[in-house]
């Protein structure tokens, strides 16, 4: 996360905004979220609980502002000088998200809670475009280098590989290593069809 | 589902299973994993509750039948004489699941009650093991017409489609056209690179 995107957080918020951030993915990760509470959100990080409630009319609001402030769920943007190589990193981040303590926890526990909440559903929403946005820049630079073609759809290349890391970790509970990275970025670059044979009906 | 698929499963369970587990998914849809419960079941389907306790001591062991066995979540195998056009369908059906009722809110349900239940987290992992040994025709079909190579992951490429089809109805809550599955199952045949460009760091 760059400075300025932490002061433009910092603008929208109290003064010990990060504080409270990771206090709320921390009692997430511990408690789940029925056991999350504002009051104990105050307790953790040791800001008044009036105070909190001023910046944050429910959970659902300050969770929604935890996902993408707080330090758990934050990721490196990999700069690597090629797109398999960020992409591949990138893809190492969120499997190491999803099977680490406390991101994992996090990750599940707001997974869970999406289905229960449609506040909530429409914060992680947020939180899911806001990465997105940050993640542009590997995909313009790719484009500058020539690698991708300039009608690509971050979207859709984002969504095979952390769509792919999710379904396999959480559905399937299935370790993930260097392998599937390597490969599922390999796939999503050059495809899994020999090229001269996916034309269509020619082949059969 | 073939025949002998459904002898295999009637032969391990009572002889209304079929509607047992029609009624524990409809009435997952309808209340969520905490409202679910056996009695309710067995008032629903019309079978006896010591019954359904004789072959599935908990509720969670119920669940995990009956995702398997229920009508809501079976899915039609395609075989359209291309690997393209069978793993369109097959996305086509997977978005269709997620985003039709009863089926979505069973698969939203069972999503949230993963991430509670450690014995329910089994159960899903099952049902995905199981949904994946019916696609093998899809890739068998495939490499036997030269569409992909022997060594092909099928649960690789079946995890990016519907891991991405997941993620963009699920957490970002975006609609899923036509336009998704072609785009998706292009990229994951076909590469969003191209061909000449993706050999590494000569292309920067």
């Amino acid at each position: 996360m760059t400075n300025e995107q932490r002061e433009g957080r910092r603008s929208s918020g109290p003064r010990r905004s990060q504080e409270i951030f990771d206090a709320t993915l921390d009692l997430l990760a511990e408690r789940g979220y029925e056991g999350l509470t504002i009051e104990g959100v105050a307790e953790r990080s040791g800001v008044n609980k009036t105070t909190i409630y001023r910046w944050w009319p429910s959970k659902g609001a300050l969770l929604g502002s935890a996902l993408i402030g707080g330090r758990q769920l934050d990721l490196a943007l990999p700069d690597t000088g090629s797109l398999r190589g960020d992409l591949e990193a990138l893809l190492r981040s969120v499997t190491a998200l999803l099977t680490t303590s406390p991101a994992a926890e996090v990750a599940i526990a707001t997974l869970g809670a999406v289905t229960h909440s449609s506040e909530l559903a429409g914060h992680v929403r947020g939180f899911f475009a806001e990465r997105l946005a940050r993640e542009q820049p590997i995909f313009e630079r790719a484009v500058t280098r020539g690698e991708l073609p300039p009608d690509t759809d971050p979207m859709l290349l984002v969504d095979l590989l952390a769509g792919a890391a999710w379904l396999r970790i959480v559905f399937r509970q299935l370790p993930l290593d260097e392998h599937f990275v390597t490969r599922a970025v390999d796939t999503v670059l050059t495809g899994a069809a020999p090229a001269v044979r996916t034309g269509g009906p020619s082949a059969s």
